[in-house]
């Protein structure tokens, strides 16, 4: 038996206190949402964390522990503090996982590890989404299917300002006429990064069973292997000197 | 000034030959319209070849001088001679560029070049399609634009059986829901490869400009920058032994 | 409890057979040395197969019940039939995992999944050789430390004709003054490919822990998580028409 | 005839003011020295920038003008500015080229476009290194050949804490027994990223004829070939909605 995996599933935790509507879709919040389909998992040890908490509810035990972190945030990147950031970089280059939902495309955190902008083309006009699994045997899309439909679904739409992929999961079709790559992983360090695009604060999609099937293989695939700090190593040479 | 790039535009020509309807659209074959665009750029050499004539219009001095070589084929896939696939394929591996265009997927030398099924889903429904620019500023889609449409093309969709493109140009949106990796980059050997989705012997897809540029910046794109036959060299040590 | 893994082993089998030095280090065959390190471990269900067995022990009930197929090959690529390289690249397509070890680099199924030349600087000239884990999260170098040393290897030198690797686990060191890629991943179709460089026939290589270790791991890393034949479907458009 | 490119050198220009033995070696600086090789080339506009200078020497005008930045940084990379390290990223997302030298691996521009450590293994211990070209068809090896040594270097050893390079061009052999990375390369947003290891500031190294070729290839191939200023837009849907 493994130990369990300590996931630490982070929000802005915004929408829901400020909007009713938001609320009623997710009155735990959505970590509530993401934490409690997680939850049922033996091999999960699941907690939340969310902005307004002191140090966002990301202080450095916690996030030593953490094995895989999930990020959802949109209104108030700007106001994560940048030590925290640079604390969650950190961790992510040691081994640690990271799973970045939907708006999170801006956080700190995905920008700071990618790169580069990370923007991409956006409408919020109720368009109908449909996720197509380009990678079937990666083990993210276990279990997901050829494609699955979200009936109503803010658009994300290319260019998205990233790096190449290291390996395509999914890419969306939205009924207006755009595509999007929805569903991205990378390694970085010893770290593994996962974008996932479904997930708008107005929509329930958080409850779409195909929608949490993604997010915990995700959890699952970007599991640490190992634990390495960084260092820049000054050592004698291992062969005799030609 | 440069000398000029000797392109080699092969078409399957069975089509049109024998469907009047295709004849109609391109009449001097699907060759005869590519290489009729790429002509009046006075740095390209263009000349075609077909299936039907002696080794494929592929002997080996023409494959031995051309740059870049321009591939349509769909019904008879199989009917072109091992010897003449082998033959190209050491000449890409060497450093001749490829472009493979649509129903190419399924070509002997594509399928060889990639290693994998070039499997695809696919509808003859006259979908409407969108090919959006997922990397701007990729030499090939250099003028191309956001995004355009074809007005009715054959639907291909994922997931496409291919090996992780290492550069991915253009992603295709169809009206019945699917999408589509239309435009992928690859180097194999010392030879540049690119396929693009777009061309449907019934519909007049080579004669809208979007699809001629992306064709003609390819071109440019897959020039060879050297020539290296394959050798596998049993040198003695560069450096003193220890 | 999931179930055992079928990891085959195939070897050429022939250096054994007729020069009395190789079989003194490798008195089972090579196939018998890893099969022999691979047995202890109770989650595999490990078998042989070498070249001069009717289909050279790889008829089509064998590699369909394959999970995971080590490769070593060296004098008599050329006279492995074209049928049994088929069968096994569908196989790989389709999820199997192929490991293929040092002079396997030129067999027709690496050739046919890389679709290059394979090719590559050689030297047998006793070199000393150093192993450096360039990717010390991939699982494939779980427990195998910065760096390790082989006394007495064939030199492999750049540049080696394959595709960019996907995952580049290890980089190799000689002292003679080259360099090679000898850890290198990719995925095909839904199988993935390590290709693992150390293990000329004339040196106990494969008696050495940290080579034992590398290939454990690989085969672990290697196990399919699916099975999806090939296939090039048609179906009706999952939206509604535009 | 095409505008000529704008190339700006940068350096930190510490160590040539304090070393006598630097500045022996580099009596323009190593900027001076970068500068001085590319000067005869027609086709570039080259001038340089130092750490000291206001905004050091690199003033919003001076990086909008710019299409390759060259850098060399070592001892000082704290002291250059957060907001002109932005500014030089965005740029590069933009279209900018930039090539970056040796020490410069732990430069804060570095460091934000990777997003990871870029730690390494090192050692003064005046190697021997042999540069060995793994890709001989990329534009930066052109005339390269297949190795050359650099007769005493700074050991710059693996693990190297980067991003999968795209395009691994290089890879070093040290007397000592370590393998490097040397030459990796790189899209970020429309810009094109290109590390190159040779270059301790004690050794003559920017005077060897291969080192120079590829800094020029470098500068060539990182040309960019759009601009393309970050946004995010919000426009309406291409298709009839469905």
């Amino acid at each position: 038996m493994s130990a369990p995996l300590n996931v630490t599933v982070w929000n802005e935790f915004r929408h829901e206190r400020k909007n009713p509507a938001v609320a009623a879709i997710y009155p735990t919040g959505i970590h509530g949402a993401i934490a409690g389909f997680l939850a049922p998992d033996a091999g999960l040890r699941v907690r939340t964390a969310t902005l307004d908490e002191p140090e966002h509810g990301l202080p450095a035990a916690v996030v030593a522990e953490t094995d895989v972190l999930v990020w959802w945030g949109h209104t108030a990147h700007a106001e994560v503090a940048d030590a925290v950031v640079e604390r969650v970089r950190r961790r992510v280059l040691e081994g640690m996982g990271l799973i970045v939902l939907h708006s999170g495309h801006y956080s700190k955190i995905f920008k700071a590890l990618m790169g580069t902008t990370c923007s991409l083309r956006w409408r919020e006009s109720g368009d109908r989404e449909r996720v197509w699994t380009v990678a079937p045997s990666h083990p993210i899309a276990r279990g997901v299917g050829e494609s699955f439909a979200i009936p109503v679904e803010e658009m994300y739409g290319e260019p998205f300002g990233i790096p190449e992929p290291e390996e395509l999961v999914f890419v969306s079709w939205f009924s207006g006429g755009e595509v999007f790559r929805s569903g991205c992983a990378w390694r970085r360090g010893h770290g593994r990064v996962f974008y996932f695009q479904p997930g708008h604060e107005t929509y329930p999609i958080y409850h779409q069973p195909e929608v949490q099937r993604v997010i915990a293989n995700a959890v699952r695939w970007a599991a640490p292997t190992v634990r390495i700090p960084d260092n820049c190593p000054n050592p004698p040479p291992p062969e005799p000197p030609v």
